[in-house]
C-alpha cells in the first residue's frame, strides 16, 4: 500500500488552465469572440473583493474576457435582479456569477434563480443541482469546487466506481453536489453533517473521503482508513493566522494513500473549473 | 428492544385519504371547485391502465375530479407535449401526471420537463428534485412514493434525526429522492446501488433501511440490524406469482423493530400522497 502521495492541486489546476487557454486561442483563431464571464459583486467585503480580483486576473491570463459590475452594499434586490436579467439577454456574455454571500437584505435564492441556466457557470441553479443528481440527466454546468474535487481524484489515476465515498458536509455549493457526483460515478456514498453520530467511525470506512465542513483540522490520523484518498475542501485559518484545511494534514498524510494539502489542493481548482465552464458555455454557443 | 412491529400502510393511507377527503369537502363547502388531477396515458400497457384506473377511482372516492387523456401507442412526442401544455394553461387543472413508462419513441425527459412545476404533483421535474435536495429550498411537491415512505416512519413515531439511514436504490423516482428527504431530516444517509460492494454489511449498519431495487426478497434476516426500521418499496412477483417485496418479510420481521409488509406497506401510500399533492396544489391556488 502506498502512503502520503500528495495530490498537487497547484500543478493539476495549472495544466487545466493551460488547456483552457489553448482552447480559447483556438476559438479566437477561428474568428469567434473570446468567451466572456460577467461577475456581480454587491457590497465591500474584503474576502469577496479578493475572490473577484483573482477570477478577473485568471480570466485575463487565459484570454477570457471578464466584465464586473460592482454595486454598493445598499443595492436593492431588484437592482441586482435587473442586472442579472440584462446579462441574461446579452448574447456576448457566456457566464454569469453572483459573488456570494449577498448582503442580508437580499434573498440569495431569488437572485440565483434568475440566472439563465445556460449561463449558470457556478452550477448552483436548482435545476442544475436536480439534473446533476438524477440518473440519465446532465446539468448545463457542474459546480466548480465539486468538479475540482472529482478532477483531482481522476487525474491522480484513482478509480471511483464501487468505492466507499464519505462526504463530510452537505452544503448546496460543496457537500451535496460532490456527493451526487461521486454517486453518479458509482461510488457508494455516505453524507455526514453536524447531526451525524460517530463521525470518526464513518470516516474510517471511507476509501475516498471528501471533507467540506469549515472546522480547522478536525479530521485526525485515526479517522483515516490506511491508504484512503483524502480531499480537503476546508479553508480556515489556524491559531497562527495561516490558511489551513479541515484535515490535520501533517498527521493524516502518514496514513492516507493520497491527500490534498491546503493551500495548494482544492483551492486553485475552483477558479480553473470556473474558467473551464465559461469556455464550455461559449463553445456550446458557437457550435450550435 | 421491540421486534416485528408491523407498519400498516393500509391503515395509515386510509387515514390520510380520509383527511384529504375532509379537506376537499371543506374547500367545496367554501365555494371553491373540487381539486382536479389530469392524467395522460399513452399506449395500452395493462399495468399502466390498472394504475390509472386506481388513481381515478381513489380520486372519485375523495371528491377529487380527474380527467384522463388516453393516446394511442403511435402518438408522437409533440402530441403528448401539446396536451401537457394545454393542461398547463387550463386554470381548472391542479395536477398533471404523465403515466410512465412512455413508449420508447418518446423522450420521457422532454415530456416531463414541459409540466408546469406548479402542477408537477409527481414531483419528478428536475427543479423539484433540485430543491428537494438543497438546504433551505422547498420543492413545490415531494415525489409521492418517497413522501409515503417518510410518512410511514413519522406516523410510527420513529425519529429520523441522527439515525443511520441506508437506501438501496438510487432511481429518480424512489431511491434518490427518499435519500435526499432522509438527509434533510438529519439522518446520516448512505446510498447503495448495483455497484455497491458488501451490500449486506452496509444494510447491517442501518437504523432505518429503505429498499427500492426491484429484486425479489433479496434482503435477508442477517442483513438487518436488530431493532431497525425496514421500509420495503419493492413490488415484485414471487415464484407463485404473488406480489412480494425486495425484503424477505417473514425472515426479517423477526429481527426488525418495525417493518412494512408487501402488499399493504408502501404501495397504498403512493396514491394517497398523489391525492394529497393534488389537494395541496388546489389549496395553494385558492389561497393566493
Ligand atoms: N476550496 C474552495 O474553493 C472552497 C472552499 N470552501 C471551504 O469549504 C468549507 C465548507 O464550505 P461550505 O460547504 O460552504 O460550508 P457550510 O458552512 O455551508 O456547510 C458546512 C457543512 O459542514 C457541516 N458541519 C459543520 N461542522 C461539522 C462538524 N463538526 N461535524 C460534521 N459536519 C459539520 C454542516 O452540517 P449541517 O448541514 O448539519 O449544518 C454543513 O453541512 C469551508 O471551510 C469553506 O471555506 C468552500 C467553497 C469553496
Ligand atoms: N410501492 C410503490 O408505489 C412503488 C414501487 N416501486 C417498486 O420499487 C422497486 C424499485 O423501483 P425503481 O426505483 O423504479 O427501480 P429502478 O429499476 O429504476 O432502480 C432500481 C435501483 O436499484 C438498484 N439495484 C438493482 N439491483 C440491485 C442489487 N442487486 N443490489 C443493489 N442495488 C440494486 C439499481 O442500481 P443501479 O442504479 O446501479 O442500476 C437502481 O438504482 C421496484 O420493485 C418497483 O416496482 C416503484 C415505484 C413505486
Amino acid at each position: 500500500m502506498e502512503f502520503g502521495n500528495l495530490i498537487d492541486g497547484k500543478q493539476i489546476s495549472a495544466s487545466i488552465r493551460l488547456s483552457v487557454k489553448e482552447d480559447v486561442e483556438r476559438l479566437v483563431s477561428q474568428g469567434h469572440r473570446a468567451p466572456c464571464l460577467a461577475v456581480i459583486l454587491v457590497g465591500e467585503r474584503v474576502d469577496s473583493q479578493t475572490y473577484v480580483r483573482n477570477k478577473k486576473k485568471t480570466a485575463a491570463d487565459l484570454g477570457i474576457q471578464s466584465i464586473d459590475k460592482v454595486l454598493p452594499e445598499s443595492a436593492t434586490q431588484q437592482q441586482v435582479i435587473d442586472i442579472v436579467r440584462s446579462f441574461n439577454n446579452d448574447k456576448d456574455i457566456d457566464g454569469i456569477l453572483v459573488q456570494l454571500p449577498l448582503p442580508s437584505h437580499i434573498n440569495e435564492e431569488a437572485v440565483l434563480n434568475e440566472i439563465d441556466i445556460a449561463k449558470d457557470v457556478d452550477g448552483f441553479h436548482p435545476i442544475n443541482i436536480g439534473k446533476l443528481s438524477m440518473r440519465g440527466r446532465k446539468p448545463e454546468f457542474e459546480p466548480c469546487t465539486p468538479k475540482g474535487c472529482i478532477e483531482l481524484i481522476d487525474r491522480s489515476g484513482i478509480s471511483i466506481q464501487g468505492k466507499n465515498a464519505v462526504v463530510l458536509g452537505r452544503s448546496n455549493i460543496v457537500g451535496l453536489p460532490v456527493a451526487m457526483m461521486l454517486m453518479n460515478r458509482d461510488a457508494t456514498v455516505t453524507i455526514c453533517h453536524s447531526k451525524t453520530k460517530d463521525l470518526k467511525e464513518k470516516c474510517r470506512e471511507a476509501d475516498i473521503l471528501v471533507v467540506a465542513i469549515g472546522q480547522t483540522k478536525l479530521v485526525k490520523k485515526d479517522w483515516i482508513k490506511p491508504g484512503a484518498v483524502v480531499i480537503d475542501v476546508g479553508m480556515n485559518t489556524d491559531e497562527n493566522g495561516k490558511l489551513c484545511g479541515d484535515v490535520d494534514f501533517n498527521e493524516c498524510k502518514q496514513v492516507a494513500g493520497h491527500i490534498t494539502p491546503v493551500p495548494g489542493g482544492v483551492g486553485p481548482m475552483t477558479i480553473a473549473m470556473l474558467m473551464k465552464n465559461t469556455l464550455t458555455s461559449a463553445q456550446k454557443k458557437f457550435c450550435n
